[in-house]
């Protein structure tokens, strides 16, 4: 018992689990994904040699992973009957609630639902992959009152995601800059939405439940919930100066500001943002347009004057989103779809090894 | 940062939350809720009593008490919309899992889903508690292949849900022991599901992700399934005898027997099982058959001699519900029906005074 050690709010810095999956080394500045660093990765790998990496322990062999991407697109779409439920999600609910019930249906159709082997837990993960750009992009078009898209198996997977997002067929750039996205998003050691998933598997739940609850907390708006709060942020003024007095005012009135700052890196730039902040660039010289990213580097510099604080990943993805053509509503949807990688590598080493979480309080209530 | 203290599997022992709620008083023998001892509770109060200490922080008046179950008799039913859900969940499908995607999709006809006010909170908790026999007995229903059921406004919460799980108007003493059953269910600190439903909340997350999230746990084998798990083992035999040599055999197979130990009582008999033993005495009497009973007793000297192991109360509830005529499948959607009460005070608790839950990690993987 540690009772007598007292209380860590929020188990700041409290070791909660041990993982051969991934591990910020904030001293060193790295993402730690199974050995690999991740800022390396998102310079020459794609999303699916971290899935890949993320699920089998090592990069892939191009045969690898192009099997891999081949097997997937066997999952681009759910089974017939599940489709229905896309007509009950009422308009104006959000998309995640949306994913969510549409992923906690999915394990009434999973055959082999009570097996918990590595084996048949990754063959789910890769299933889910498949299927998820299709429940992502139509819980979003079914609370907005559109059609449900289909997909398209002759295209990739994040160019078949990018597509049924905006129903064109994207650019090599708009491809390659998506699959960044979503490798970086892939996997990030033990944010909320993890540590919430790996708390539910440890009663051997199984994958859609995990699934569920990591979505209800990437949805909250302390979590996931950051990259959109920025894009809106952004949308509200059109011009450098209009940025830099918008975010003068919101610290003066005390507001919190998306998109900067982060519970580990704390006074260090998230790695990540670099990577996104060069995404930006790429798109704004594409647009001739750097409105965007002067507005972005304004806002960045007042934060770290003002505030000593450094954007984080969102910060720099929610322009990278909308200049792709991206509806905000879909931004954290998105980051769950990748993230699914990273959670799906947590739910099974908590199955593969496990011990329940359950830990203890301190009662300040009624006396007795 | 306690990183160097090192890491403790299933976070067993730590404190992870400060609350008013509730507290298990290994020492004095006591489940502490808001300063009320549970088990004095269960021998002369009812559910909605302990609903009202749980949300409210103090046992009503008979008034108070008559006011809330008439204004929670509102809620028996569900949205009209949202009734087809049901005709999607797949026969087989776990009803947990059918509950999971009902509530799920409630978050979508929740018309102020973004209010996270002590009192919207409360006033949600009510309407779900509401809701909840419903879509406790017509999930399981709907993964039968069986037609939805109607509740009946004209009796109180506990008649109505025994009447909607067994189609007949239950007697006095069924309907005091399953209110009975529903008080003991309702709160117990920290369990997985709770713990589940404050990591989730903590990115403010609404309360239906948070509850989701609870579900999912609790479906979990090492914890709500203990109870279903006990009646299959009972169901095996039909003897004493049986019964013994049943228990005898799966301890030398090194089997798990469920019903048994609790990870916070250990060697010490679940107070609550003491009164879900004298529930099983009672409704044997009613029988002229206590065959059961006995079975029961002779598996809990049998572990209390092998193993040490005390039953938990999951042990006597099993046949208890068995004898109330509630099919097994029921019997860990009807525990997560109860608890919401508990989760629910904790969902807001964790609301009111926050802080986001995002440990660390031990990392154990390649070297880089």
């Amino acid at each position: 018992m540690r009772t007598s050690e007292g209380f860590v709010p929020g188990l700041d810095g409290v070791i909660a689990a041990r993982t051969e999956i991934s591990f910020l080394d904030v001293d060193r500045e790295k993402i730690v994904i199974r050995g690999e660093d991740l800022i390396a990765l998102a310079k020459d790998k794609t999303y699916f040699d971290v899935v890949h990496l993320l699920l089998e322990g090592y990069i892939p062999s191009q045969e690898e992973k192009s099997s891999l991407e081949d097997n997937i697109k066997g999952y681009y779409s759910l089974p017939e009957d599940t489709l229905p439920v896309f007509n009950l999600l009422p308009k104006g609910m959000h998309p995640m609630d949306g994913m969510r019930t549409v992923i906690s249906l999915l394990a009434g159709y999973d055959t082999d639902l009570e097996n918990r082997s590595n084996k048949e837990n990754k063959q789910r993960a890769y299933e889910l992959l498949g299927q998820l750009p299709f429940i992502t992009v139509n819980s979003y078009f079914a609370t907005e009152g559109k059609a449900i898209a289909s997909s398209d198996e002759s295209l990739g997977y994040s160019a078949n995601f990018l597509y049924m997002i905006t129903g064109k067929k994207p650019s090599n750039l708009e491809v390659e800059i998506f699959d960044q996205l979503l490798l970086l998003y892939s996997e990030h050691e033990m944010p909320n939405s993890t540590f919430a998933s790996r708390v539910i598997a440890s009663t051997n739940a199984d994958m859609y439940g995990a699934l569920t609850g990591a979505i209800s907390s990437l949805k909250g708006h302390l979590h996931g919930g950051a990259n959109e709060a920025v894009m809106y942020m952004l949308q509200e003024v059109d011009s450098v100066d209009g940025f830099e007095a918008l975010i003068r005012h919101k610290l003066q009135n005390k507001e919190k500001i998306m998109g900067f700052g982060h519970r580990v890196y704390m006074k260090k730039m998230d790695p990540r943002a670099t990577i996104t902040k060069e995404a930006l660039r790429k798109l704004c010289e594409r647009d001739n347009d750097d409105t965007l990213l002067k507005m972005c580097e304004a806002g960045e510099e007042i934060m770290r004057e003002e505030k000593g604080l450094y954007p984080n990943l969102d910060y720099y993805a929610a322009p990278v989103y909308w200049k792709l053509g991206i509806p905000i509503p879909l931004y954290t949807p998105i980051f769950f779809s990748a993230r699914t990688a990273g959670l799906a590598a947590h739910i099974i080493e908590q199955h593969d090894n496990n011990r329940i979480f359950r830990p203890r309080v301190e009662y300040t209530g009624k006396s007795y």
